[in-house]
């Protein structure tokens, strides 16, 4: 470490995370191994996340049934299954791994003494105890299949789960040895690997895959945390056995195609972004050209063809699935909230992989949106989906899809996802390599590495993403080393300016990086100004949901209207006139403190209700009345549109919303 | 009769078909006791159905188990049950259904004595007795529950679909009353019925209905077929318990809300219009005018707001579920096949019970697009879902709900549910009331009442709808004695020219109705001339599925753009172009003969598929590429646009198709 006598904070303790690449692996950027994220957006939410959402973990399940199930598997309790599916066990893992972070995370802000992070550790420690009670001498633990299946492993590799269950076991394992240094979870989930390397590959008694994946990028991580080569070659072979017909070449269970054969995303979303998170995992490991190259093949086929704007992945409510290109709906858009922590998992390892800036802009693009608006402002309740669109006269179902938000879910994958991608968040943040450090988002906080020995910190302070200046202060560097400090300039910012001690400088190369190499000096600041100004977006015109209309960006936020701020009326008949320019307000008292985006439209004359056909002849031209109907197009008074960010809606009362806007 | 001398053929025998009102029915129309359905477009479809469709019903019955399931309950076989759900009898009971209607038509066609009759005859004979030889003494009657639930009945009203099976048997055993006048399957249906009405209803031991409503339209039926009251009450106790819960207010079980107070259709599609069905049959027999209220009123909304232009009904594949107001997609459109039907007869009882022309202007709609969309032009293949779009790239999935059509399915509702319906079909072309007699559809063949006493009966001769004359012949009328031929104009007709023995005449009322009221003479020819120009057809701006998209339509025909005729490219990159009219062309050598729309267009610059994202920046206007795209509108050169009937789709190989066509 350098010797400068420090301006703030001492520097944060070494950063964990999910991903800890090996020192052979070959990959062009690293994990930062120094990052903390404070205060600021992130910060808030986080907070949301640390003070009520990871705590009521336990009460939710306890109240679900999945800490009993435990219990019936050890034989400590009695009475009937609890829950409706096998991955009950799954829910319990991803808060383990969620706990662990947050106590990471607690221990780094100095806080690891704090009554709450000792509850937390309490409430881990019990639990852990649960899940090593309940798993079978040899290994085997599954719940569902111990209790209501008399012990029957590995029978139903298409609805089992068993294998996928093992893998969220797998990653709070490691989470948790990675956080707090201790094994007993570690050696539950080596006994469950070893069980299932006893079992499955070439060889070996069974010769499949469990139909969800989830496993092989676990056992990566396991590999990775424990130097186990049979793991990373399990894993190797559970995702090269997709695509060659065991569950019928479904797509829902990846099957059609094999990975590297892929042309774009198909089948169950989740399952097809933990596979390929899996697949970088392994192009890392391996450093196979041809498992890397279907990686970006098909990453780019996905984002060209089937993102929506939100980031949101997964095109179909039946099956999960995605859909087929340009099929991109917004009231029936899938966008389940796993999809979006997935699709971050998978981002990340492309981004690690190749040091190149766009996987981070989807990232961005991804948190702020599709993912963030899984979890209530106040981080108590949750979204399964999350439509683009919510009609006037929708009818809420009140299960686990609908679009209201929901204390826990029948299925409840996603809530527990979500609190552990937040706590683990700074993960995602930077990047070190021989040249420097990369600030893959802004986030008021600390980031940084090393190079010959020497501590490379940065701070980063900003108001982002409501406004567009980050200051990033030089906090530690060695004095005559020159290093290069690389930001990732997002795409949408149409003029960003970047100063170093106030002299303009730098410039963004194609590739999104804006990379600034020199000597530094801790205390120099590097001011970065990215354009925030709101602006109106359209889609791909093959994109047939969206014909006719644009939508509301302003950074990395994608805005919508809600029927909240515009009574009088729903909003299916809404144009908004894209001639009168978009203004801005700082609404420190709305839905936590947000800037809204004001913009101008009309209320469209519709139809009348009695004409009981919807259809009408224009063959005479677009205005024309040539049927029975008798209805005109026409328009009403100028109406002021208040768009609010995606992420923060269904805060208030149920009602319409809708992203993507008509012009005419 | 009338004592004329014969002009064609003798008259046709008595109609019979699904619905025979009671006398006291208080309804405004009737169906014509005679009506006879021969060649002209109908009758080849029918043809195809009678050769293909209906004769292969007992192999495939027996090959997919509903057979074996029925000797597996009467004791006869053994094994295991075959098929994966408890409702495999309906199946068997709607190809008898159809069945015994096609045996009624080969009767008036005179070829009851051919071979295909009597092997269609035999074939009957031998599976009502497996079905007879099923049955429990007690009356109760399902092989599902039978053979794999040890016969425990009315355990699982949500998912058991006993009474749903029940309802088609009594359907069946109906038609097969109606057509041969023997009670072997009568005999069946009543003592199912009796036992059911022991189980259910006010002091009976269970408070409850079947979660997928079907019986109560059929129990009215049985009501009509055999003057037993009890089965009237309890189809009205089965509709008045919808809505309070007895399935947790679930949409899907037709349970959210009572159906006197909905405004509008939801949940399951089908399940939602059999029920409607049921309610306008109450309607009729009982004369409740809150009932005939809710009736219209579901279906004017409907109508309005949650039909596909097909007339096809049910936007969600999951939970096969209506969607929200105009919320009503193309290329996941679910449309299921069974919902055309179910629409068409709640339709038909709505025309009865009010007179109103359009109900049966939507009838033709879904004859003629949704329906027939859902058999093959061979009659040996089906299609369950009708979407209005496959895009390029789709993945065909090979499951049941496949774009691709499929000679069976697992879950096997729609094919007889068709065959049915063509079938008897001549049952929905006609009425007569006090007045005359009103013709509904336009299919060649013979339709007729009388009118105190005196036969009213007249030949229609029509290539319709490829073509839009129409000559109507009178065969029979009382000399002296005037009478009203009404002729419903459909809506889309935008000039309609009607001749009495050349001499204009008549003028469309408001309803859609043109009335001829005079005193008729045997030979009288009238000839109707509906204006089949092709048209453009825009939606209702709140349909944003296809805002700025335009269809095709020709006459009651919606039409579509086919990949087989477009070589060179996909469908999605398509534009039309409106100020170009549009010309037809004969085509008596494409599938089966059509006459196709010509359009122009052109092939959209689309996107470099190397730029990954696929939204831009158009704050500056639609033509801004603010963003780093760099890319920007235009087109290339026109490109002639060739559209089959939709009803015709997927008849060629594989490809895209899309009902609805960018404009810009």
């Amino acid at each position: 470490m350098s010797q400068h006598p420090p301006r703030r904070q001492p520097p944060p303790l070494a950063a964990v995370g999910p991903v800890r690449l090996t020192p052979a692996a070959s990959t062009a950027l690293r994990p930062a191994p120094v990052a903390s994220v404070r205060g600021g957006f992130w910060g808030r939410r986080r907070e949301a996340n640390a003070r009520v959402g990871i705590p009521q973990g336990p009460d939710l399940l306890e109240a679900a049934g999945n800490l009993h199930d435990l219990r019936l598997a050890a034989g400590t309790a009695t009475g009937a299954y609890q829950g409706d599916y096998p991955f009950m066990d799954s829910d319990v893992y991803k808060w383990l791994e969620a706990a662990s972070w947050q106590l990471a995370q607690a221990e780094r802000a100095g806080e690891g003494d704090g009554a709450a992070a000792k509850q937390l550790g309490e409430d881990v420690d019990r639990i852990i105890g649960l899940v090593a009670e309940a798993q079978r001498p040899d290994g085997y633990l599954n719940t569902w299949f111990q209790v209501t299946k008399d012990g029957r492993a590995y029978q139903d590799l298409r609805w089992g789960h068993e294998l996928y269950c093992a893998g969220h076991l797998i990653q709070a394992a490691v989470a948790h040895h990675r956080a707090t240094g201790r094994e007993e979870l570690l050696r539950v989930a080596v006994l469950f690997a070893d069980n299932i390397d006893s079992v499955f590959g070439p060889d070996k008694p069974i010769d499949g895959f469990d139909a969800h994946p989830e496993v092989e990028t676990a056992l990566v991580e396991l590999f990775r945390e424990t130097g186990e080569r049979r793991y990373l070659r399990l894993a190797l072979h559970f995702v090269d056995r997709h695509g060659h017909g065991v569950f019928g070449r479904e797509t829902y269970c990846q099957d059609r195609v094999p990975l590297r054969e892929a042309e774009n995303v198909e089948g169950h979303a989740v399952r097809q972004l933990y596979l390929l998170a899996a697949a970088a995992d392994l192009a890392a490991e391996t450093g196979e050209a041809a498992l890397r190259e279907a990686c970006a093949r098909l990453w780019e086929a996905m984002v060209a063809t089937k993102t929506h704007l939100t980031g949101g992945l997964g095109a179909h409510h039946d099956k999960e699935e995605f859909g087929d290109p340009f099929e991109l709906p917004n009231e029936r858009a899938y966008c389940e909230t796993c999809a979006a922590v997935a699709s971050v998992q998978w981002g990340w390892r492309m981004a690690l992989l190749t040091g190149e800036a766009r996987y981070s802009d989807l990232i961005e693009r991804t948190l702020y949106n599709g993912l963030l608006a899984g979890v209530s402002l106040d981080g108590e309740r949750w979204l399964y989906v999350n439509p683009l669109q919510v009609r006037d006269g929708h009818i809420y179902t009140g299960d686990d899809k609908s679009a209201r938000r929901t204390r826990w879910f029948r299925c409840a994958c996603c809530p527990p996802n979500v609190m552990r991608l937040l706590a683990g968040l700074e993960h995602y943040m930077a990047t070190t390599d021989d040249e420097g450090v990369q600030l893959h988002q802004y986030a008021t906080g600390t980031y940084g590495g090393e190079r010959a020995g020497e501590a490379l910190v940065v701070s980063v302070n900003t108001p982002y993403p409501y406004q567009g200046r980050i200051t990033v202060t030089v906090d530690e560097s060695p004095a005559d080393l020159p290093w290069t400090l690389s930001l990732r300039i997002p795409r949408w910012s149409a003029r960003t300016a970047v100063r170093v001690d106030g002299q303009a400088a730098g410039e963004t190369a194609r590739d999104g990086w804006l990379r600034l190499h020199r000597c530094w000096t801790p205390g120099t600041e590097v001011v970065v100004d990215l354009d925030v100004t709101p602006r109106l977006t359209a889609a791909d015109p093959r994109v047939d949901a969206v014909r006719g209309s644009v939508a509301i960006e302003r950074g990395p936020l994608v805005y919508c209207l809600e029927q909240a701020d515009h009574p009088g009326g729903g909003l299916d008949d809404i144009v908004i006139d894209t001639s009168v320019p978009l203004t801005e307000q700082n609404r420190p008292d709305l839905l936590g403190g947000v800037v809204t985006v004001r913009a101008s439209g009309r209320r469209r004359d519709v139809p009348d209700t009695a004409d009981w056909w919807p259809y009408r002849d224009v063959t005479a031209g677009p205005d024309a009345t040539a049927d029975r109907s008798g209805r005109a197009p026409g328009g009403s008074a100028s109406l002021a549109l208040t768009a609010v960010p995606y992420h923060a809606w269904a805060n208030r009362a149920d009602g319409a919303m809708r992203v993507w806007l008509p012009t005419t």
